[in-house]
């Protein structure tokens, strides 16, 4: 099996993107990728999508991101995994070149979801979670989110305010992030005086969902030290899947995909939780950002709310996350939302993450989850040295 | 890299499965391929559908496929590439296992499509066309067909009856293939005579649309060896992309990508067109099936139509294709055909092909098209001696 590096990053700014087809998105990231790498082409492509098909009218993105891109009849597919998808696709890129069936392959996420607005837009959503047990009952992603955290709550004898610095902390990042889509900062009383979006999930808890699109290009670790610079490697690779409908898991206060694919990830990188720099975690809602410290081992069942803390999460925190505004302020654009991790922890371990660096950041790992936790994917990035 | 091969195989009829949600044919189609491999599960998932997300409001299928055919918390994804996420799907799963990343694996499609009916479906369908340049002007993967025919037709001087042979044989072979959707020979004129679907394509011409889930289990040869009596190998594997709008295409009478990965997966596979025992392509309009052989090199540009002849296509012909009944007679299952096809090559090759074995099959090509060739994958499969 080869060793595989990341090579090349690009993105867009996440933002309703009006101006922008869904095609344009990706050929932007894609673009921006190559010239990082200084690469003409890549020999295959992986396409991160969420819902184009039924947001945009527009399957086989794999074919129509290789061609209007301009990188040829080359070999692409398109992998969707909820909004896990970026994460999922990265693997297959990482298998892709670890098989040696291809050299240097780009990771490619784009969702454009302001092609449909208002309860349209709801109910596309809610094709992620379980068609027959949840979204038929009308259930939506914030609606199933907002149970958990009810929940949370519930055992631990919390009130809304407790989960507050999760997205304090995301939105002081985005401040510092152009690319951001968020880039106000939160003040105090703003997260629990919000208006609801789903009690007790408010309006400056839930994930904004923007039209973005954002690429990797991976390459063996053996070739990429000759092709640029500062390779960052994958350490470790996983993915694990749970029950889509929370009703049929085991704890629905444990992701247990979240938690099997740390283990495995950390594992295959030989890394421990104190050797980790920072945590791009998935915090589409804050009670996401909580379950996935516990469940990834950071914190103690029914204490991860601790971690909602500036000496704990900021940039200069024990332990960073969403450094660059997370889902949350940078904004969550779906099935590109991994790829934006990965992007971001690349710009960390290259040390060029510029206002929002981490410093001396050498080992990042990243988390996305699909269908509120029904799939998991994280990857441990480091230097190449 | 290791060698890949198939250790288990499982399928439903393609029908009209009424009775039958999504989740239920995966389940059967799961347990079926279990059962063949003799084994109580698998360590990665790949799901392969077009539509669901539009038709049965389901999306997440990695996730939801591994928890209710009760795999486990295994690492599972979606692919999608059109009509052809079956065969792309099954790349990723020759990946996975040719990495070393996984060790046995499940590529499973599953396609639901009496979840939808009527024009709802036709507009589902056209989104794996071009949204902006063809389906957004009214087209259909039908009516693209019919252009495609049509321009055929012009250029070589035939009428609609020079298609026919390649339907009379699908259906012929379907009618001994108890899991075929039509079991019904067709007479000499009916194929021409037909009600038109859009013209020239007619209603012995479409393949059609039907629910169904197959299975194939993968793990690497060494093992596979140990496994089971009769493995079949993975010798080639290739899959391209083409321009998604017919329009854009450098000329629409080549099939691009399905040229480039047939050459491909023959090169991998160090065989010639003489050593191809039969050829499961994607009939989904005859003229497909032409341009397929055309463009994979068994005819010449312009002569592929003379294939429709049973001594050149039947059972016992030169090449036999479509030879359970094809898309058009054992029905086309949208994103699962490309798993129906290395499913039949498989019982070829084994010799388990009861009354649609083709005499002594020992290597067999499998093609599968996506959003009318945009996207083509190709395999090889022989014996594992």
């Amino acid at each position: 099996m080869r060793d595989v590096s990341i090579v090349g990053i690009g993105y867009t700014p996440v933002a309703e993107a009006w101006d922008l087809e869904l095609r344009d998105l990706a050929t932007q990231a894609a673009e921006a990728a190559l010239n990082d790498a200084a690469l003409q082409g890549v020999s295959s492509l992986y396409v991160a999508n969420m819902l184009a098909g039924q947001i945009s009218h527009q399957e086989n993105l794999g074919a129509l991101v290789a061609s209007t891109a301009r990188l040829g009849p080359i070999e692409a597919a398109r992998v969707e995994a909820a909004d896990a998808s970026g994460g999922v696709a990265l693997r297959q890129g990482i298998m892709a070149v670890a098989s040696g069936m291809a050299d240097v392959v780009m990771v490619l996420g784009v969702e454009k979801y302001t092609d449909l607005m208002g309860n349209a837009r709801l109910n596309a959503a809610a094709t992620t979670l379980d068609a027959e047990l949840e979204a038929e009952q009308g259930a939506t992603p914030a609606a199933m989110a907002a149970l958990l955290m009810h929940r949370y709550m519930h055992e631990y004898g919390l009130e809304i305010d407790a989960f507050a610095g999760f997205s304090e902390n995301a939105h002081l990042n985005g401040s510092l992030n152009p690319a951001a889509m968020y880039r106000n900062k939160l003040r105090p009383g703003m997260f629990a005086g919000a208006p609801a979006i789903a009690t007790p999930v408010g309006l400056f808890d839930a994930a904004p969902e923007g039209d973005g699109a954002a690429a990797v290009i991976l390459a063996s670790t053996e070739i990429a030290r000759d092709m640029v610079p500062n390779p960052v490697r994958i350490a470790g690779s996983a993915v694990a899947t749970d029950f889509v409908a929370i009703q049929q898991r085991e704890n629905p206060m444990v992701l247990n995909a979240a938690a099997l694919s740390a283990q495995a990830a950390m594992a295959q990188a030989g890394v421990s939780h104190d050797d980790i720099d920072l945590f791009e975690l998935h915090d589409s809602f804050a009670i996401l950002s909580v379950l996935a410290l516990e469940s990834a081992g950071f914190a103690e069942t029914g204490t991860g709310y601790q971690f909602g803390q500036p000496d704990r999460i900021s940039l200069s925190g024990d332990l960073p996350i969403t450094t660059f505004g997370g889902l949350k302020a940078r904004g969550h654009a779906g099935g590109a939302t991994g790829i934006y991790q990965a992007v971001e922890a690349t710009r960390h371990i290259r040390g060029t993450a510029d206002d929002n660096q981490v410093p001396g950041a050498r080992i990042a790992m990243i988390q996305n989850l699909g269908g509120i936790g029904a799939v998991a994917a994280t990857h441990i990035l480091t230097t190449a040295d």
